[in-house]
């Protein structure tokens, strides 16, 4: 391995690992990965993976003092090691003190109500009991959006609540409620900083979700809104990466509302799946952007090279076991359609499979394109 | 692993291979590499790498027979071998019969006169020896260019011959002449064949040699000729292939005259030091063509995205040893610069060690910034 450049060590070893992986491979960077599964998908292309459980102070203790940069490819990580790690000398990106407000919903809110960012109204309580008192006592108005305070992701964590039964399956953890938003679209931007104060931004992207699994299905760069939205989402992510005074990677979700309101729902520290469009879409992706901050490097052009459309590959419902793709094929009718599988052995209801990307000088084009692709590609199990 | 997929073995592991790996990751493709050195750079990005001799008959048997498709990224490799895994029913990518020609620069010569492709004059010798009874008798001019039959690559193995003396330090082997062409340019055309006859041609590019080392320095996409040239050179690469009936990658390397005549120079059956630029600058890479190939899928969009200037990086004169990078870092001083690194332990003078794609919508700025960047960027060793 070569002596010039610093160690990284990558927590989490699923898609978003590999995707950076592959990235630090362009300039064969030494790069090590922790994961729990000892089938975790960067394993594959890795020549120096590390098996531990990312929620074990020692553990991760272990694997970060092995390397000079620790990045994380999932908030679920042991943050008292982070922070030990950073007391240690070794650059933490993102700093455990950013990582820790994100990694609980209540605090992220908190937040922004601090740092006068536009979010929908909340309320936290630190058990399930308390909200349904709350409820009974007529202090809360119904429906509402239910989130863990925890480490929800994927859909997973977050439930819209019409009635006191609705309560019934959560875990009886800390957790916060938000009004419900007359939502017009959901937009995601992406930041990247660097230790030396370097910034870039990528364009606003628009975020689809598929209504039953709660999960994005498509993204759309650049997002079909006015220029005016648009600034102003691009100025309310740099507003919440200002606040953060975050390294790497830094993903703004945002709510607009019918009004034509913008506000941030939640953000995650690491490369987001509301940026993968930018492998193939712009000059730069979101991978490079996050390994320049590790590096301490200036950042480079953000800006898109086409339009673009990100459809995700998902387990179809009712398949669950050893993964079987049907139709990929399909991806080579579509010009400039580009496939990734995160190769995952086994499949399993809306798990994330791989995705694929679409160039096209008409946004739209691209979106039908991606359609009609989800709708041949299949990912089943026998 | 996926199970959809057949297994892919590619035998070598140097940075033509690792760039192929990197295409393979994405698909989350089961790969395996092969290669005599246990440092080869594959080893880095692959969970499956075997050590072995490409030139042992037994070694690539070994390796063939655990895997469904067989490629090369070096034309150095056991030719009888590829032969018997054929017959065994493996799909040999390039087939034996088209690698058995290249392999010899002799036969290859022969096969253009065979076609009537144009190519420069020619004579072929069993031995040194009876070149230079030839060139004392009179029977030959000088200077013209000496090559080895086989195993010539990067500038080893050709070599200008002035005077009897320039033959004292070369090998007694086969080899043959060629007159000196009065270049005007080098060009190189990559054509792509699968086995469903799916045909693809990525544009006309051109190649500048350092006149030192002899070797490719950079390459400029699209060439500075005319359009007139340009159909011709892509006429003349589409013969060479149909005449071939290749699968997979063959980049044909071509001279053009101060008369404006094109004539086929040599080909390569794999990914190309003239096909690094397409990783970034057009819509498919040489190496999302060769696993189409590969794979039997059908090719995709070869046009560019952006004109783009690749220069190679190699280690400086008077260093060997593990290697240094010096300025790295500026490649991020430059918009849409993309550094590849091969992650080679020692450096040599002249070895391949990376090389960087720029892209710029004026092909000459690009090129300025690529020889600045040249310049500044030192491959040397402590």
């Amino acid at each position: 391995m070569l002596d010039n450049f610093p160690k990284i060590g990558i927590l989490g070893g699923g898609q978003l690992g590999k995707m950076l992986l592959s990235e630090a491979h362009q300039w064969s960077l030494p790069v090590t990965v922790m994961d729990s599964d000892v089938n975790a998908v960067c394993k594959q292309v890795c020549h120096d993976f590390v098996h531990g459980d990312l929620l074990n102070y020692h553990d991760v203790m272990n694997f970060g003092s092995k390397v000079d940069v620790v990045t994380i490819e999932i908030e679920k990580v042991n943050l008292e090691a982070l922070k030990k790690l950073e007391q240690n000398g070794k650059t933490v990106i993102p700093q455990p003190s950013v990582l820790e407000i994100i990694q609980n919903k209540v605090k992220q809110k908190q937040f922004y109500k601090k740092h006068q960012i536009a979010t929908s109204r909340f309320q936290s309580f630190d058990s399930l009991e308390s909200l349904k008192s709350a409820i009974l006592n007529n202090e809360m108005e119904l429906p509402l959006i239910w989130k863990a305070a925890r480490f929800g992701y994927d859909g997973y964590g977050v439930k819209k609540i019409d009635s006191l039964a609705g309560l019934d399956s959560l875990d009886d953890n800390e957790c916060l409620t938000e009004e419900l938003v007359d939502l017009s679209k959901e937009l995601s931007v992406i930041v990247c900083r660097t230790p030396s104060g370097d910034t870039s931004c990528f364009p606003v992207v628009e975020m689809e979700f598929n209504s039953l699994s709660n999960q994005v299905e498509y993204i759309l760069c650049p997002a079909r809104v006015s220029k005016t939205i648009e600034n102003q989402a691009i100025q309310l992510a740099l507003k919440v990466s200002e606040s953060f005074q975050h390294y790497g990677l830094l993903a703004i979700e945002l709510f607009l509302d019918k009004n034509q309101n913008l506000m941030v729902n939640e953000v995650a520290p690491r490369p987001h799946n509301s940026g993968h469009w930018s492998i193939e879409g712009a000059y730069s992706s979101q991978y490079q952007q996050h390994l320049s901050a590790l590096l301490d490097l200036p950042l480079k052009n953000t800006s898109i090279k086409s339009p673009s459309v990100m459809v995700n590959l998902v387990g179809k419902e009712g398949y669950s076991g050893p993964v079987v793709y049907e139709n990929l094929e399909r991806v080579h009718t579509i010009s400039n359609a580009y496939l990734h599988l995160y190769g995952k052995e086994m499949t399993r209801p809306n798990r994330k499979m791989g995705h694929i990307t679409i160039l096209n000088q008409e946004l739209n084009a691209a979106y039908h394109q991606a359609q009609k692709l989800k709708q041949q590609i299949q990912i089943i199990s026998n």
